[in-house]
């Protein structure tokens, strides 16, 4: 879709930042390697850990800065890579609590430190390193997160004016995170419980705060967050109620993932949630027997599928979707965004929820 | 010891230092509960984990501060207080890390989170559960922190000028963390190594960085922030190196660990760094043998001080901390510190290096 503002549109912002967070990262060398040699393979680990990604959060924040009729500006593209390093904490300590193997086809950053231990021939558990490690690079990349923040070149005044709501994200990142935790090992399954935790973990964290960072950076008035609010919080729930339904329908060519990740997990999600709370008895013995069964066949999970449409759950999972993306962009219909923003984000809104099975 | 000061002397500080970090953990109750009342047990976990503790970067930020000339202020308190935050995070973290049971004779933040998991009758393992739990409760501890220093009310020139040097202590912090996994993940040991696990993990995180922090909230010239760095890098070694002794030599009733409790841990100290570098084959041969054994009876740890003593390691090493307590005293007395802080740090650079054994 082409803006006025076509040199500061999705992709060009998501570029400019890649780039600056690969500086970052980089900037950062001197001071490990003053440190010591040993510290420099954190670096390294880093470096490759951050090429990948779609930069949503510093996107928005982009987005909400321009919103607020910020200019084009260098200081804010750092400011809005800060959420990058904030997210990188967030991937590399989720993949230590889930013992995941892999990130975005590489490994994570605790295998990549076991696999230097056994390379090494050190002493003690590989695994316990591989732990250490990546609990320390997630501090890290947290620590430099407000660091760079602090360091783009954005007035004090303005530094400081924002940093509640930088906060707020964090805290809402973190319990949200805590929450899914305990979603997860509940015995039962509730969709509301699982709302919750997308509106923290995703509507919030994702969406609706960095569009908040970046209009407070720029001075937004209070209507323009409340306008930033209406469009993201519902827009939020539905990204995440997307990639729900992608996570037991997607294509694995489009995803990345196994046809029926979910499913083999047991993920607890809205769609989950509500397929269970529409099972007839019969319907709800083999949703419970194969969720989170890591050995379903091809066509135990077509069977689980076909269970999730018939008890309606996922036609009522997708009018949710809709509903939210229409919310968001009446939300934006009736606002007067500057920059050409209105359109950049009812675009945007349409690209992340859109069907794609 | 008496100063002019006496109501804001090193116990005083430290009891407003701990009212202040109750409050502010107090203070964050509102929003975890309008998250969801599931979160609230963290902050019960939290207020119990930080009742306890010596709040010596605390002690030290304060007096950096007044030594700079500072006045009376509740908001240099605050300020001061948010370096306690960051060392829950660092000892909720490591607790993690080294899978301990126990902190200051209570559950650790993990063990009772796995408790939390099996008395709920929650599904999967209590032990990642409580793995996660703590994870997220550090990092949340690691965000408050720098959230409570820009809460504290000092000026916000203070606090932008003072922010880089709180970014380079956490840095340093996490960095000296990894580099003391990989000193003892090593098949060999050197005392080099472990004195420079010592520097960052204790005299710049511990004693120096502290002091830069308060002094630069004060507005410190760089006359004061060498001083304050030729009197806390020695300081800071010493301190770890005392440690260290009481470690192996340590009278149980006053460290509340076992009697040689370093040594059934094979813990890679410059102390016994440097009695491997100085035994004798057979002295050696014992060493090796011993240490790391969680299996030691008193007989085993007696026979291994006794080895420690007889290679010279013991003196060399009470030797280093007397030298670096002197060069401590030393940069103080050729100071001329505001506000009685010169006496108030030779103070507390003896009583925390004097022998105990």
């Amino acid at each position: 879709m082409a803006t006025p503002e076509s040199p500061f549109d999705v992709e060009d912002v998501r570029a400019r930042v890649s780039l600056t967070l690969s500086e970052y990262v980089e900037l950062q060398l001197p001071t490990l390697r003053e440190i010591s040699s040993d510290v420099v393979v954190l670096h390294e680990l880093l470096t490759a850990f951050t090429t990948g990604g779609k930069r949503l959060r510093a996107v928005l924040a982009w987005w909400g800065w321009r919103a607020a009729g910020g200019a084009d500006d260098q200081a804010m593209i750092r400011a809005a890579t800060s959420l990058e390093l904030l997210q990188a904490c967030a991937l590399i300590h989720d993949d230590v609590m889930d013992g995941s193997d892999t990130r975005r086809g590489a490994p994570s950053i605790h295998r990549s430190l076991e696999a230097l231990h056994e390379d090494s021939q050190w002493r003690g558990s590989a695994e316990n390193f591989g732990l250490a490690g990546a609990i320390l690079l997630g501090d890290l990349c947290l620590s430099w997160s407000d660091q760079l923040l602090f360091e783009s070149g954005l007035p004090a005044v303005a530094l400081i004016r924002t940093k509640p709501i930088f906060d707020v994200t964090r805290t809402e990142l973190m319990a949200g995170q805590y929450l899914d935790v305990v979603e997860q090992a509940r015995a039962d399954i509730d969709s509301d419980r699982a709302l919750l935790v997308a509106r923290y973990k995703s509507a919030k964290y994702t969406v609706e705060r960095p569009l908040h960072i970046g209009a407070s950076l720029a001075g937004a008035p209070p209507n323009l967050i409340a306008t930033l609010s209406a469009y993201g919080l519902p827009l939020g729930e539905a990204f995440q109620l997307r990639d729900d339904v992608l996570g037991v329908f997607g294509d694995p060519q489009t995803t990345g993932k196994p046809a029926g990740d979910d499913l083999r997990e047991g993920k607890q999600t809205y769609l989950i949630a509500s397929a269970f709370q529409r099972a007839s008895a019969a319907q709800w013995e083999q949703l419970n027997a194969g969720l989170g069964d890591p050995d379903l066949t091809a066509d135990d999970v077509d069977r689980l599928r076909d269970i999730i449409i018939e008890t309606g759950a996922f036609a009522e999972t997708e009018k949710r979707i809709e509903t939210g993306t229409n919310e968001a962009l009446d939300a934006l219909g009736s606002s007067n965004l500057a920059n050409g923003a209105g359109e950049v984000l009812s675009a945007l809104a349409i690209a992340a929820t859109k069907r794609s099975t």
